[in-house]
């Protein structure tokens, strides 16, 4: 039985499905069982094309494959406006989940998932692929490093990508009724998560959002920026944008040391990946950066599947809890996101983070 | 008399003029002509430490070098609140200036030196040695094609250094009276020019700046960030610290492409010089960005001191009008500066930047 691979289910046939099952194919603990979609048209081309089995089972809604016993993990790529629904009835079905980022509208909708999640005991993780990267464990050894790094002063954090005149337009991330937390939820996302994840996961106490965010007729963000301010005296920015050329930086700045890494959500090659870091050098005197490399046999995004099947087989087959950190450090990144969109309402004011 | 260096007088012992001292004497149509201080004792001491010729004129004090007739330029590296009086007073004595930054305590000080340096037809330029450097010029044809870069929608700028327990106590720039604008005035200096050379010295139409700057008990500002906007949707953020390791970094981004410098104010490397670039990538399509290197013969202090001799003797030789380029920006860079102030003590409310 050790060797059962966990099986996957997913819902829809959504662009990022084709990514992540390639991830779930690739994964060694890991398999593409099924896939539901409102036309089984599409379910069975997308099985097709797809890299499914002969023998995974392809179906003509969600909710079958949600009533399938032998789907282990169910992986939700629809749209945000959707996740409560979906992610909590997958919960009930004690189908443990792979939920795609945002992780929900606002965090009461979250909190309704995590409950149910809680409740049937079944793990939750989100779809941020570059926190399972082995380079992210190696930045955070310097981030921690008290002699290399110091303490951490400053995190900025950026992510755009340029989408064209159809993007602006049709994309499900610029209408309101389906991603409609726009460029935040989206690009944003992932700034926030790397800023949280520089802090050790602290949430700051208020975040005031930048002014000259831009705005779609629909009310959709498609660019914006914020700071955050912690307690202790910390601070962050990030910028997300639709608009700009592929830019993903994190910036940390501590007493003694900075990390520079400009590929975080997605490295520039495969099997590497690098990241600069520099310490305690006075001004004026002459040093140049480490570049500090990481070789990996497997893509983030199969690091990711791996880890939550891990996770999965150890509650099935060991009798462990779910892990609490990954619910913990969505609902965190929610907690932020929605501060900086309260923010945005409120005309830029201050918003406190929530708890 | 083409070949004739101009002479250089310099005002005060400073540290930074040692390294000023070292650019005038590498930089071959300038001379170490004169040094004055307050003590006779000092200025020998000053002169016989930093490579003064032996004909060099000692003395004991700032009047004097002003009053010497053979004294084309004077460097005045005095803290930021004897500006005015020494640089006017300078302009008057028909000396050409260079100031070092920030150049006065406000924009209505500047002004004063600015229609001095007019009225008496002498050059002014500040002490922003970056601006000099050869990768400067090759950074800005990047940001200058359309086909590379596309239109620049949004920078980001750092510098900090980790000033000392001896340097937080003590050093001018944390004292009131002497450089009070701290490190907005002192590291927020380059950001806000790095900003404004990036979108080609167009000044934003709003500042506001961050919460959660550091202010000592004297009401210095010891660490600050701000975001600026433009009235075409440009924007900016930087973040100016004397807390945190040596990090000096300009990201500029545009619609296809993106530019990253991380030693911009002094580069790791004295002969050589690298910025990176990438563009039109659209996401998971995986490429390496471009490293862009320079090489130089002269370092970027040489570079502004030739520079500067090079307009003087023009002035003074062929007849030529002072280059307004070089106020002109000064006066931009401490416009937004002032602005950023203003917002800082109006409590982050956005400021409209002077004109």
């Amino acid at each position: 039985m050790a060797e059962t691979p966990v099986r996957f289910g997913i819902l829809g046939c959504a662009g990022i499905a084709q990514k992540q099952s390639k991830a779930i194919t690739l994964s060694p603990n890991s398999t593409l069982y099924a896939v539901g979609s409102r036309s089984l048209e599409k379910a069975k081309k997308f099985a097709a094309e797809n890299g499914f089995p002969p023998s995974a089972k392809i179906y003509g809604s969600y909710e079958a494959v949600l009533d399938d016993p032998d789907v282990d993990v169910v992986y939700v790529p629809l749209p945000t406006s959707l996740h409560v629904q979906w992610a909590v009835l997958a919960s009930k079905k004690k189908k443990h989940l792979l939920l795609e980022k945002p992780v929900a509208l606002n965090v009461a909708e979250f909190d309704q998932i995590v409950e149910a999640c809680e409740a049937n005991g079944v793990q939750f993780m989100d779809g941020t692929m570059w926190m399972h990267h082995p380079r992210t464990a190696k930045m955070m050894e310097f981030l921690s490093d008290t002699e290399r790094f110091g303490h951490l002063k400053t995190i900025h954090s950026f992510f755009s990508f340029a989408g064209d005149d159809n993007f602006l337009k049709n994309d499900i991330r610029v209408k309101p009724g389906l991603d409609g937390l726009g460029a935040l939820g989206d690009a944003g996302w992932y700034c926030i998560r790397s800023i949280l994840w520089a802090t050790n996961y602290e949430l700051p106490k208020t975040v005031t959002a930048h002014r000259g965010p831009v705005i779609n007729e629909a009310g959709v963000i498609l660019a914006c920026g914020s700071s955050l301010q912690w307690e202790d005296g910390k601070t962050a920015t990030f910028h997300c944008s639709f608009f700009t050329n592929l830019t993903t930086d994190i910036t940390a700045v501590g007493t003694k040391g900075t990390l520079h890494v400009h590929d975080f959500i997605v490295p520039f090659e495969e099997k590497t990946a690098s990241f600069s870091t520099i310490s305690q050098i006075r001004f004026a005197e002459r040093a140049l950066p480490s570049q500090n490399v990481i070789t990996t046999d497997l893509p983030q995004e199969v690091c990711m599947v791996s880890e939550l099947s891990r996770l999965v087989k150890s509650i099935k087959e060991g009798g462990s809890k779910p892990e609490s950190k990954w619910p913990s450090i969505s609902r965190k990144t929610q907690l932020v996101l929605d501060a900086v969109k309260a923010s945005i309402e409120k005309g830029f004011e201050p918003v406190q983070v929530g708890v």
